[in-house]
């Protein structure tokens, strides 16, 4: 595999983040795009804010009683992206994802756009023939094509239904969607009802039977109550809030997740910062699920 | 009536709207005024930013089950103001209400401060005597007068007691006024409390009676908490989310609501846009509200 | 030509624009399309941010003594866009520049970024084969593709050379670009050195040859210094100000303009909302240059 | 003269003010009111932005080589507003004034919007009879009315004219206006054209036949660019830089300035604080030249 | 007591403060100081920001039927800080802290950044030897040292236990901090855990052997959720919420409050101004408090 | 030396750096430091904010006809700062600037506040005895001490003095100041005029008699005109603009310029995010300068 040239060199990296790659459990990878997102743009942002921001954040995480010290993880930068049409970058992302996979990793994506998600899944379907994918959003994402874009941002879990063909799909907390796609999302017994303080027992039992499948988690920061998280392109009222991904978090303790993007952070968007604080917390909870498994 | 000039022609209009009023169902009224704000003014700017930020909404409601597409509604600007002192817009407000009435259609007024709220229900009450007014609000807007002016926002729904004499008000989840508006407020027995997570049986229970009445809702947008509305000139720590909204609506679901407004949303107040699209959602609400009765 | 959908109904309008198009001399349109931006996204919001900063402005302009009352012209709002890829919005913006030059007014393009100008270019060059382009910019807009997209907004003076072949090109203060796109300007003798408090008598000279041509003015808002339109994708610092503008466009009284555009507004990006109102300025400027002629 | 509640107590005062109002020459006093203002209000926190931003001043300034240090001023607070209409807030301007003149002091208002100017005009003119008015601002405010009130910011140096016949007004650098307005100032001859980079002799040269008459400056800070002062509520591109200003303060050394005020300052507008601190340094500038005097 | 100069006299003050000290129960003194913050600064605006926001809040509080107008408390101004090292400022802290005593007064402080705490607990313990310290924070504040400073705002609960020895600290609420921290809190038994809508019982048993102790309650703002408190420079998703804030302030009504500060706001980080107008309300409600007792 | 832990390596670096430092020719490093500064703090954040507006230059200058691609520089990243007091943080700069020196670099220091100009200058005046120091700036820095610190960035200039003693010292466009600094700076014939489009002939003439002599070049980024730099902690009107930097770094063309920083950029003070945009320009010219010589 011809690797030059695919991460750019120049931007920070992920607090804590060990300077080789050898080693390590983990591997980050940003995707600075935001080609399709129809709101508002600026996602392109997303990863280096997110890196940014985890310089605030404590490396200890007393929920788990973890700290990112005893953890070692490898941050590769931004994927380069010479081209800007859409499947050109999912391309890049299945790229990178292989790129990381072959180095014995796994991967944690940087987004950018939901678009994204069906690269990483293209590559982790290859070495995880049974992967189950879980998404925390907002939205549900389940149209076939979008401003006649079939890899739109609004398509990416039909995208990665295409690929997973009869795998699992879990969509928890979508809130926003056409008809047509609650109808697909009840059909397909793949909603799982989240309300704020919920105590995720419908979750961990929708999940009992899927205890040894690898799991990708896929977050949409727009899942998260926009007064949490405003900087993000297509802010939806009504959503969830922090204990709420605790809990849903502490839920996948006892499960196998392989791998994991974190999309939609529009930093520019929230002049306070707090909403790429969020995705950076979001993201140390993440590395230490993944390495736990 | 002479409507010409009633409505200013180049702003945007809300998502979906008609472009004719013919078989609509709904009038969608903007009002640019802030006269009377006390502290940070603004909400002149509001009903075009609920226009814009609308665009970023799905036409469908999951929880309603409705899909705006089925309903039929006008939107027809925003009132033209030659006048900017508070009677003669109130007065513009209560004409542009006649107008949408003789049009056969239920008003949906975006303001605006609340001050206008008055202007409508002076209109409503002709054709509805027996006209119930409902408050969403963090404050009483109970005083008889303020800075020397009986029709100031924080007067409002002083002023719409005036006009309905004994027909009952509801005042949902008030937190803050002075102690004499309190004193009037249990003096009525028309505050009816509501804190974050309460499922609404006592609000049920109090409109109970009230079941063939028909119902005017004014939802000043700082009953939310300021977390969800940064946007809004006077914010009140201590508010509701969107969830409890969610339950009001649901429980109006029985009832007979005619008429409604959503008001003092100051858009320029809060840079990320959020506020303008929580209001524009519960536009959408209300919308649906309006259309079932 | 089937215009039907041809565009949205749904924005503001232009300050003053009549409401029916019979009689005008100018046809207004905007393009809310950003999709090739290489720094900050946003200008797709640029449109109607103009038409709503329109509102703040005097119809009357002391420079001219022409006043926007005594002009028809009609706003036909924003090109609706059901695809996002380059060449597909360039074509839109083709066919709404033919649908403009059909109703027998002159067309007025309100961008959006800069690689929707060789749309309007290829709609023009058609009714005036023997059209001039002068552009006022930051940056040459020279390459012949950009990030692997030959319609990127970097790329769009070389898209319109393609088109226009031996017609004459005038850049006017170009003060980025590579060192292949500087020694182009240079080859082709049409890079016109313009710096703060410049006369103009060089910019007089140069056009003099062409005192009967018809002229198409682009300004990509980037030309000014970024103290004064902040709110642009790619700011570029030693720019020029609103003095060096009124000498130019009084300039160009001599001649034949017949079209333009304002392109590069990204609105949300200059919190202040000031350079929304000098793209509104410019726009009233351009209206009367247009008319004149 | 009953002076009781003349003044709020609660606010901050401008660098180096004296605790005491004994032995100063210079008052101050703030009106927190923007009750006409037609496009962004905000300008009622101007009086405490200019105050707050005023610590970050030095108080020597180099132009003059004056110190505050060596001058003594009092700052009241600002006006308490009662009744929030304007023909009541200018009742309260000129009461203030009046009262700072029977206390032997020089007036300096820092404004909220410019309708304000006639209270201290009309306060001024009792004690000058022969008083000058002096305007630097980028719109003519020569209406006679706008949106039916008399007394709107847009019609402020008309009412001051009612108010001085036939002394002298005069206007430096408008640059926006209706036709009527720019008609009058020319038949009135009160139109001093101010480009940037003047030298002022212009000015001097007009004012030459005033040498010992009173004088009255009112600063819009609009007159500035929007780029220096993006926190107002009707920016104006084309405006005036700092060295302008300082060539007319210099130009005024020479004259009888007994009085001022510095309006228009919306500071939300501009959250880099900038506006503000331009606002006081023009305060400094002005309480250097009332000192001389 | 030398005590000229001790406070800087040109700041506004809190809504509704005396004029004169005299028969007041509260002093209010402010801190502008920043000067160990490790994320990002600010906090030195935060005592004018409180006072200035407090002007938008009625002075009756329903929850616990009080009305500020019915209470004395005198707000000194801020501090007047010569040194900006942390020692130099945590001594003029203790000094206005014995200021307020001597006059009787019970002190609240607001900061500026929490390592000023210290300051007040040095002058307090002498007075009251049986002191008991309650945090409200989402940090430990338990490093002994942090960027090789003893007195940053990270180890301030540690250098306050170093002066109350065996007197007790309860930590409520803590979400944040290193492993060590989360020992030594379990180890002194002092984090009193406390998640969203919890009802306070455990607080009130903790609490119950010390009902007869002097208690200083010292709140940093960033125990709240950052959805609700934006503006502070180390934010901590997670947070706590307005009811929250009135469970546990109505629990302390059985107990004898005699101090306390509010720390930590960064006004500027939030444009809304909404985490101001949060402090601004947490002061009213300690001060209601500390009359109580 | 032991250079362990000198820098921080999880931060962006400057556009086209190469990633080993052989063969460079200059050497970037940043101080994240702000600790003395006496209005708005933030300048901590200026170092990264510069390296990730550098993305969005242009390689190619065209004033130059330099392109960055011909020129190799490495930069370091950030100093890792252990201490926080002004002193240690100044030893840090000495130290790094030597570390540079060691390895044949040229220094290029980017700030954070300008109290770490000394600690550069301590390093470059052991290699160079007879270095010359120029200075950009609004303020005269020349205070002995500021807040009780002699450290502070109101007095960096005369601590620099202290070290090069008799070295000439040149300060261009100083406009603010005390009585005293004015003073200092005619006495010691070092204040060279500069305003908005001077031609630089003065400049010139000053410099002449020290063509041989190596010149360190100190910026403060508040010598710019405020409208062009907001993003700064202590912005003063009335400031210079880019043709003006230009005018004087083409001046310095036939000087020998062998090291120089850029500081007091506080980046969250301008939300357009152009104030990091200009200092990133800055750089760029200023490693053209350093290649040159």
């Amino acid at each position: 595999m011809n690797t030059d040239n695919l991460f750019e060199k120049e931007g920070p990296i992920y607090l804590g983040s060990q300077l080789k790659k050898k080693n390590c459990s983990i591997g980050i990878v940003g995707v600075n795009y935001d080609g399709t997102t129809c709101y508002k743009p600026g996602t392109r942002f997303g990863p280096n804010a997110i890196r940014l921001a985890s310089q605030c954040l404590e490396t200890f995480c007393p929920k788990s009683g973890k700290d990112l010290d005893e953890i070692k993880y490898f941050d590769f930068g931004s994927v380069f992206l010479d081209h800007r049409d859409t499947i050109s970058v999912i391309d890049k992302v299945k790229l990178a994802t292989q790129y990381i996979l072959i180095n014995n990793l796994k991967p944690l994506i940087l987004g950018g756009e939901h678009s994204i998600t069906s690269g990483s899944i293209q590559a982790l379907v290859d070495k995880y023939p049974n992967l189950i994918l879980i998404q925390l959003d907002a939205h549900a994402d389940l149209r076939n094509s979008y401003q006649n874009n079939r890899f739109s941002h609004a398509c990416t879990i039909q995208r990665c239904t295409d690929i997973l063909r009869d795998n699992k799909v879990f969509q928890i907390g979508i809130r926003s969607g056409t008809k047509e796609e609650f109808e697909i999302m009840n059909k397909r017994d793949q909603l799982i009802e989240f309300n704020p303080g919920d105590n995720g027992m419908l979750l961990k039992q929708k999940l009992e039977p899927f205890k040894d499948f690898p799991i990708y988690l896929t977050i949409d920061l727009d899942w998260f109550d926009p007064s949490m998280v405003p900087g993000t392109g297509t802010p939806e009222p009504g959503g969830l809030f922090w204990h709420d991904f605790e809990t849903i978090i502490k839920k996948l303790d006892d499960f196998k997740v392989i791998g994991g993007d974190i999309v939609e952070l529009s930093p520019d968007i929230d002049p306070s910062g707090v909403s790429s604080i969020v995705a950076a917390k979001v993201a140390r909870s993440l590395i230490i699920t993944l390495d736990k498994n």
